[in-house]
């Protein structure tokens, strides 16, 4: 059997490829050169204030990994150096010999090392300077030739901290015995869903001389999520490659959360010398099949001659079964991605799960996970749309790049491809609007889908997102031009919402995190709430908007009140955006908010969850926007008029895969105590994955104090029930408007 | 050096693939089995009358040529049989013996019969019946998992008759010395067009024993259009494949129609054994790029957020220069296409050139064209779209379908990259609407993008027409909902017009051919009118519509009117269309009519040229319409009537890559002899690729005798004036319209 020995690194810099560091520190690995060596030297966290400024000049220079190696395996066994990825241009020595050169994070290797062992041996990965591309301001634009997260260049929520280092796991492996060098189980599914023909594909490798060998055998099992055999055989192994072929008849399926279980199978493979196991291949797998189809009625558009196409499709079947998906935009946690292990993605993940998230977009600017994201994902029913690291850039034809991203993708590709959550490849973000400049015919894209055809071709795959029909967007809960959200998407008509935000400050302990305490109350542009994307961000807007919070609310007294007013803007944004997006199937087939999570402590922004994890409001308003069923209202606008006609049309939702008897709906407004007449609405029973649009609530707002008023609907059904919160005013002269202090929220 | 043999074929069909055929038949090759059996057996001609429906049976039989072989070659030689493509699923024995057996028309074929030679023999081509996907009715779905084209069954313009059989070139070659048994020449140029970096592979065959082998020598030659040599070298030839790579500086670019020369090099290789020349290929090539953009603007939009993405590119350049393509559809000019020689190709591409084209889009419906189209096109200067034959089906993901569909792509992508006409592929024919149902996501489509990335990136690549932002319609003068193509294309802002129709009645002289001599006045839906299009086509409306004749001009008398007056309508409308694409550059960067030619003598349709080649008066109006340069009205709609203020935009249209000085331009109308005042617009220039808009003629219109009215527009400079043609109505009660004879249309 194989035998593993971790390794001990030290890293330090220097200006030139050849030159030797001047200091090693101790590394962390996986992690990241910025983080081993502020932690040597006591930065101060990169997170506070400006600080993120005094590790820039890493990105510039030379690191140098070492670490000492084992004694030479005894005859004829062999030293594998295995490693999941370095970020980002690397080659790897051992003394002066140099072993790999590769230019890219995703590609894993296994470099045998034997020949190059004398007994006192080192181990030398030296990185280059961060790509950047020549003649580019200090931007992401610096990122569009390589396969680098163009968001660690620099974004409207990220700072310019651009990682380096080992980000992925890395080991010696000692082999004396034949091994699996690699395999890969892949299947089809009928059309049916109720056969899965596979094929396992095993590589096999021997250390030392390949005479007088032992035929080798391999045992093959298939377990169910029971740990119950369903298949079971052996054989001769072939070699160096082998493939068995077979069939499961009715295999439980995997369906994304809310939809069914997750079943997951156990695919084991034993090699046998002699009747003896020499090695072992285990992983999971669940059946599922994902297809992207035409919604209901798109092929009758459109109608009027001339006739252009009907939209492309981004409806999504899985299992056949139409599955509308509801979830967030995901970005990498940290800043420095090579520190994110399972508790972090599980405790997020959870979190995603427990919103009745049933999809989460992997967006291209950030990176392609490390694979305890999709283990988890695959455990807790998140369907993965997955893009390549491409965002808002043009790629161009360059044949270099082209040759990297060729590389890079097909050890994507083959890596996730075996996961049950991956629903979908995209080419990456926004390519197909002006910022980006790409379009259908640029090689970047080609190349993409020609790699997940070969790969991967039961998959579906885009070139970027928005395609037409889908979109982006807004990002606030006023716009610029004074629409808010309500209309935004209210009065839009698209097949996906595939990013739409809402943003607010962030609470107060996160602020406490980025913010001297003497900036944080009121936020100012000329503090650190501009470097932690409250000013300035997205073409000078920035996410903290006081002004908004100050439109519907007054000024407000304190950074208490701020930060509440803000969450609830963005809670019932959000809430009325997911559920009118609901509300639009099956012309609208997802919703997903941009965005989930955050790479750092912002000052404010759109993600319903900080960076420690912890949710904001807006999170729990989401959770109850995605119950699978519920009653719901239509709001129009959020500020209200004593003796306007208050309006908003009654809804049931219902994405469960059963009828659901809702009973009576009542509606009614409650302003600060005063409740308007109820409308009773025998809504009665909704049927499986169907909605059902009830009357339309409208009531003379009366006379109150100003400040909230709240839409309460409840149904004889427990569970179902609903408020959206709204501003009220009185009818008054503006100079006599309430004082902040005298309203509720 | 090779020697060529000419084979001589009989024919014969049975029912089984094993079985005799009872009776053989001389067989024309290249040809169809049909044509042969027809002619042998005295069959009436089949476009005459209902004469079509007896051929019906032949595609339902198993056909069978013979042809004898020459002796085997001397001691060391080779006997090849050579062939570009027989349809459709075939097989070749000589003798009892299968030496190929394949599926498709287009890949072409070399193969070694020496082996298989006894010094009497004979060559068998066995031919199934034509493919039929199981459980279709009798139409194109039909042909949905096969390379057929799919409108030999049946289409609105097209009768059911599915041709079989050698419809290319085949011969026999002998070889008794090393030789070029297949070469290509593919080049990059540079972004400034101003170097080609070419690479020339030839794979080298021996015949005969492999030992005591001649070293040989390649000498590669280029030559220019004016025959002078711009590339010349000489060296070992690599066995069994070299290549030959290079640089060409400044080469003269190739123009499309129009825009400069269509200069075109020959690339000549010679092997040499010992000195001696033992073999030789030849081709011609011409250096050009083209690339699909984004339109001038087009990043710009859409605007509104939610954002979706920018249109998909449709503007050409040309060696990095905007070219409005201008040209039509082009369809397979003859039902059985293996009849097609470069005599029925220049007669009816020369017509193309002398129209101004630049572009014919080779329809995904019928055939790839043989390779005379395509050397025509190359010195002519049309520019090619070239569609794989995929049209108005869902090409399902069946397995056996993809395998052929990827052999015969390959086939197509190969032989067609050589020729600089080729600006574009695409994978079919309004694939992306209801009636096809196919998507981005479909396998086929995927296949042929993957493919044309490997074997031919340089040039663009588009699923299928329309994409979003271009149309396809309308295809009537009048359209069912009574709005004319006036309105529907100039209320329009599509990207490209890549279809859209005015159909007409045929020439006289094409009625005779197809309709019995009592059946074609008048024309009525019991007749060869229908079979031939003139009723029931298109969803039960067909091509003749005497109701819109009728409605503009009242009844008809006789045939020759009917025909005058349908041919007027068709050819005005084309006018507008042309015009009207060419005023919405940059947006619009494409015009091409539905459709040039026609495969038989249609009683009606669109087409610009009949069967026999013949122009129709719709022809030269689009001649007029697409002068580089024109003063040009835009007209609002057909009729008029006494007192109403007629109208109509002036506009200098010009596609000429150099500035103009139009000087003057002059409006006035003319009914019937009456003028109406003169509006002079002093033009003056026009900037080179750029259209003016000037002001709008507007006058009432005077008392005049019903009938014709002209819009005339004369300019300064000669060559640019045009006339528009109207229908004139006098006030009056309806019961007192003119008679027909009244009129002077």
């Amino acid at each position: 059997m194989r035998e593993f020995f971790a390794l001990s690194f030290t890293v330090g810099y220097s200006h030139a490829l050849e030159e030797e560091p001047g200091e090693m520190v101790e590394a962390t690995v996986p992690g990241a050169v910025q983080l081993d060596w502020a932690r040597a030297h006591g930065y101060p966290p990169y997170y506070y204030a400006e600080n993120w400024a005094q590790y820039r000049w890493m990105e510039d220079v030379y690191w140098h990994y070492r670490a000492p190696l084992p004694a030479p395996p005894a005859e004829g066994g062999q030293l594998l150096l295995c490693g999941k990825g370095i970020d980002y241009r690397y080659r790897i020595r051992v003394n002066d010999q140099v072993l790999y050169e590769y230019e890219g994070m995703y590609k894993p290797f296994s470099l045998d090392l034997t020949d190059a062992l004398t007994g006192r041996d080192t181990l030398y990965i030296d990185i280059w300077p961060v790509p950047k591309r020549p003649g580019r301001p200090d931007d992401r634009s610096q990122a569009s030739l390589c396969c680098k997260p163009p968001v660690s260049y620099g974004w409207d929520w990220h700072p310019r901290l651009i990682p380096s280092g080992i980000w992925e796991d890395i080991w010696l492996e000692k082999h004396g015995e034949p091994y699996i060098a690699d395999a890969a189980f892949t299947y089809e599914l009928d059309a049916a869903c109720e056969e899965a023909q596979f094929i396992c594909e095993a590589q096999i490798a021997r250390p030392g001389e390949t005479d007088g060998r032992q035929p080798l055998q391999m045992h093959m099992q298939i377990a169910n999520s029971d740990g119950m055999l369903v298949y079971d055989t052996i054989g001769a192994a072939g070699e160096p490659r082998l493939a068995v072929g077979g069939r499961l008849v009715h295999p439980d399926l995997w369906w994304p959360n809310g939809s069914g279980p997750q079943p997951l199978y156990t695919v084991r493979l034993e090699l046998l010398s002699d009747g003896q196991v020499v090695d072992v291949w285990e992983r999971r797998c669940g059946f599922r099949k994902t297809e992207l189809v035409v919604y209901e009625g798109g092929w009758e558009e459109p109608q009027q001659m001339p006739k252009s196409r009907s939209d492309p499709p981004t409806t999504l079947l899985v299992n056949g079964r139409r599955v509308f998906c509801k979830g967030s935009n995901w970005v990498p946690p940290d800043i420095f991605y090579g520190t994110l292990d399972e508790n972090v993605y599980r405790r997020q993940l959870q979190l995603a799960k427990d919103a009745h998230f049933n999809m989460l977009r992997v967006w291209g600017g950030g990176i392609v996970n490390k694979e305890a994201f999709y283990d988890l994902c695959d455990e807790l029913g998140i369907l993965i749309w997955q893009e390549f690291p491409l965002a808002c850039n043009n790629y161009e034809n360059d044949k270099g790049y082209l040759a990297v991203l060729d590389r890079e993708s097909r050890a994507i590709i083959r890596r996730l491809r075996q996961h049950p959550c991956l629903a979908l490849w995209c080419g990456g973000n926004e390519l197909f609007n002006a910022w980006s400049g790409m379009t259908e015919q640029s090689h970047a894209l080609r190349l993409l889908d020609h790699n997940c055809f070969e790969e991967d071709r039961q998959t579906p795959f885009i070139m970027t997102s928005p395609l037409s029909g889908m979109a982006h967007g807004g990002y606030f809960f006023q716009e610029a031009d004074g629409r808010e959200i309500y209309e935004i998407i209210g009065s839009s008509r698209n097949t996906a919402y595939t990013e739409f935000g809402c943003p607010s400050i962030s609470d107060l302990e996160i602020l406490k995190l980025a913010l001297p305490p003497d900036e944080i109350f009121p936020p100012s542009p000329d503090s650190s709430w501009t470097s932690h994307h409250g000013f300035g961000a997205l073409a000078g807007r920035g996410w903290a908007v006081p002004e908004t919070v100050a439109h519907y609310f007054g000024e407000s007294p304190d950074i208490q009140t701020l930060i509440r007013r803000s969450q609830l803007l963005q809670a019932e944004g959000y809430k009325m955006a997911f559920e009118e997006a609901r509300r639009q199937q099956p012309r609208c087939s997802m919703a997903l908010n941009w965005c989930y999570n955050e790479p750092w402590p912002t000052a404010a922004g759109n993600s319903l969850i900080s960076w420690t994890g912890r949710a904001k409001p807006a999170y729990e308003a989401v959770r109850q926007a995605l119950r699978p069923t519920l009653a719901s209202a239509r709001p129009i606008r959020f500020l209200w008029n004593e003796g306007e006609d208050f309006e908003a049309e009654l809804w049931l939702l219902n994405d469960a895969a059963q009828e659901v008897d809702a009973g009576e709906v009542t509606a009614y407004l409650d302003i600060g105590g005063v409740r308007t007449a109820a409308l009773r609405w025998d809504a009665g029973t909704v049927p499986a994955g169907a909605n059902l649009r009830g009357p339309t609530y409208r009531v003379r707002l009366p006379k109150a104090a100003a400040g909230g008023m709240e839409l309460i609907l409840t149904a004889a059904r427990p569970g179902l029930e609903s408020v959206y919160r709204f501003m009220y005013r009185p009818r008054q002269r503006i100079a006599q408007q309430p004082k902040a202090a005298d309203m509720n929220y």
